[in-house]
């Protein structure tokens, strides 16, 4: 027997509950009891996103509905600004290029975020930018990026919108989709909603709708003005949904709701400062310019071999965290702390760690990262 | 306490182990584990396409596969044939056109087929046709279309590809994709591989690849060429793949295998031959002219109120059907003999459609249908 902890920035640790309900005999999607269900969990999305906007549905990763942004809202020959400083702020240049949109990149330094000042910048100089693309929070360096301010600079440009990617963002960093002008907001069911992956939702505002009236790109499985409608005659979906997903999705969002969506925010920052500092407390330091509340990237000390450390956890302790994704494979791991997490969880990491670099050798006084943990904690 | 039924042409009943796997403990999709685990349920897929063609996993409904097949073969301005006699033939148009593809149209009456003399006069007549589009079984008239035949006609073009929605199809039809020259079959999770809806499949034939290196409609989340390439480096999927669903799909392919593939096939074909016969008993006709295994598509009888039917048999007996589409709304019901099915499914589906014909005045002799599905069943 070894139990096994999930501590990955997604898939992340489903409830036992919510996994019941996934596992309930399957209904019919064209029925009352599939309508009132789908409806519930359309509204109760909207007070995870904050936001009065309609919140779409589709069954496929994350991934889909930020192709969905793309193609819903521009057109061969658009510019987009994508600010990029880690694998997932990429992704949204590679889908504007499928596109055949023209991609001015912000590039940051991976583990940093973009200033507004940079974007403000770049909005200046490329004025028929029509896009402003970034990440909420990067989850392959952990970063925050400021949306708040972007969302500042980009509202009041009539003919732009700021579409962001807050998949592994969403009910774990602070995100205010209406306060901050997020015109498109994607997420994923797979991280802070704590359900397996398979659900991608987008929260699309009044500015986007009317950017999805000139947009020429192909779209279909993705097509937001069709979902929009099939939810609007209660049909509810254009294609089949993923009906036991969103049965369990229902689920979550009534434990996320129960909660308090404030207070999950509240649980996720202070869950993410006992682990920051637990790591500190170690000797270690942070990979990242601007820590997200979602994961803790850490960067692998001198003389440690980051494939050994993650290793190690795993097979040793049965902690599963995330390594580097491409030029900083081996040299971080990622713990999450997002979902469905208690103090626990994070006192799990930090032993694990703490027992793991003792192993490889390195120079750590055993529960000194747990005690400052606790500190935070109580 | 009402019992309920489920004898919808999808989603269909989830075996209680395949629904157990699916709320199972989440694993992270970057392991050995989850590797191993999506290549047995990758070689398993091809046992039951009855190929040797790689089958392709997506994480969405089948609609997305189809959109996948259209936009990863094909580019604008190039001409398609889709067969068209219902619903879902109607949706290979819809897709094509939104790429721009100039659709030529082989309308059939709803609830017949298209003969293969017309699909070889059609080629002639537009040498410059790139793919026919079918469905195998079109499930809203429950008709069965001759890919074999078809597929004799397009195997002699070099550059035309037969592209088969085999949906509602697959497992319950015979289906031989590598025989019959399919190039590109898609199918979905919730029909008759026994799972809820959210995973998408596509074997894609050498043929077809080729006409993945010309195509120029833009694709991201449904890259056929990144899928085989994610599946081939064993990493194993381009995006976060559908987990819960993936480790449910082993389980029930497992249950496929077990009972063996041609035995499945031979289980829905006399199932079907039983509906068919017990309707037939009762006085009633059939719609199709040419039916399939997977779902029995019946005329509403004069003198009866096709939703008033349907009612009955969902609200008094808790047996839910699915009723007409389109123009068929009131005019049919369509029972389904797919998946998770066994004769006494079957006789459930009689007994209360002849006590729901009698509870609305219709004369039926109780048990006649029965007796006569009986007869086949023995």
């Amino acid at each position: 027997m070894k139990k096994v902890y999930l501590m990955t920035p997604g898939p992340t640790p489903v409830p036992d509950d919510v996994r019941l309900a996934e596992a309930k005999p399957i209904i019919h999607h064209r029925t009352p009891e599939f309508v009132e269900i789908y409806e519930r969990v359309s509204e109760d999305l909207k007070l995870v996103f904050k936001t009065r906007n309609v919140v779409l549905t589709f069954l496929s990763s994350g991934t889909g509905a930020m192709e969905g942004a793309v193609a819903n809202t521009l057109s061969p020959g658009d510019r987009a600004l994508c600010i990029t400083g880690g694998k997932f702020g990429e992704r949204w240049s590679e889908i504007c290029r499928a596109y055949g949109i023209e991609v001015v990149s912000l590039n940051v330094d991976w583990g940093d975020y973009a200033r507004p000042e940079q974007v403000r910048q770049l909005l200046g100089q490329y004025p028929d930018i029509k896009a402003v693309f970034t990440a909420l929070c990067e989850t392959s360096t952990g970063t925050l990026f400021p949306i708040k301010e972007y969302g500042e600079i980009v509202r009041r440009r009539e003919n732009t919108l700021l579409i962001v990617d807050a998949v592994s963002g969403l009910g774990a960093c602070d995100l205010r989709t209406d306060e901050w002008a997020v015109d498109i907001c994607v997420s994923g069911s797979q991280k802070g909603i704590m359900l397996p992956p398979g659900l991608a939702f987008a929260s699309v505002s009044d500015k986007a709708w009317k950017f999805t009236e000139t947009s020429t790109c192909p779209k279909y499985y993705f097509d937001f003005k069709k979902a929009n409608k099939a939810l609007e005659k209660r049909s509810p979906t254009a294609y089949t949904p993923g009906v036991s997903l969103v049965v369990a999705l229902d689920k979550a969002l009534s434990m996320l709701k129960g909660e308090g969506i404030d207070n999950v925010l509240e649980r996720h920052a202070k869950l993410a400062r006992a682990t920051r500092e637990g790591v500190k407390a170690l000797g270690l330091t942070l990979f990242s310019k601007n820590p997200a509340n979602a994961v803790t990237a850490i960067d692998i000390p001198p003389g440690i071999d980051g494939s050994a450390l993650k290793n190690t956890l795993d097979k040793k302790y049965g902690v599963k965290v995330a390594g580097g994704q491409a030029h900083l494979k081996g040299k971080i791991i990622r713990i999450a702390h997002l979902g469905y997490m208690g103090q626990f969880d994070v006192i799990t990491a930090l032993s694990a760690l703490e027992l793991s670099l003792k192993d490889l050798g390195y120079g750590v006084i055993l529960g000194k990262g747990v005690a400052r943990a606790m500190e935070i904690l109580k």
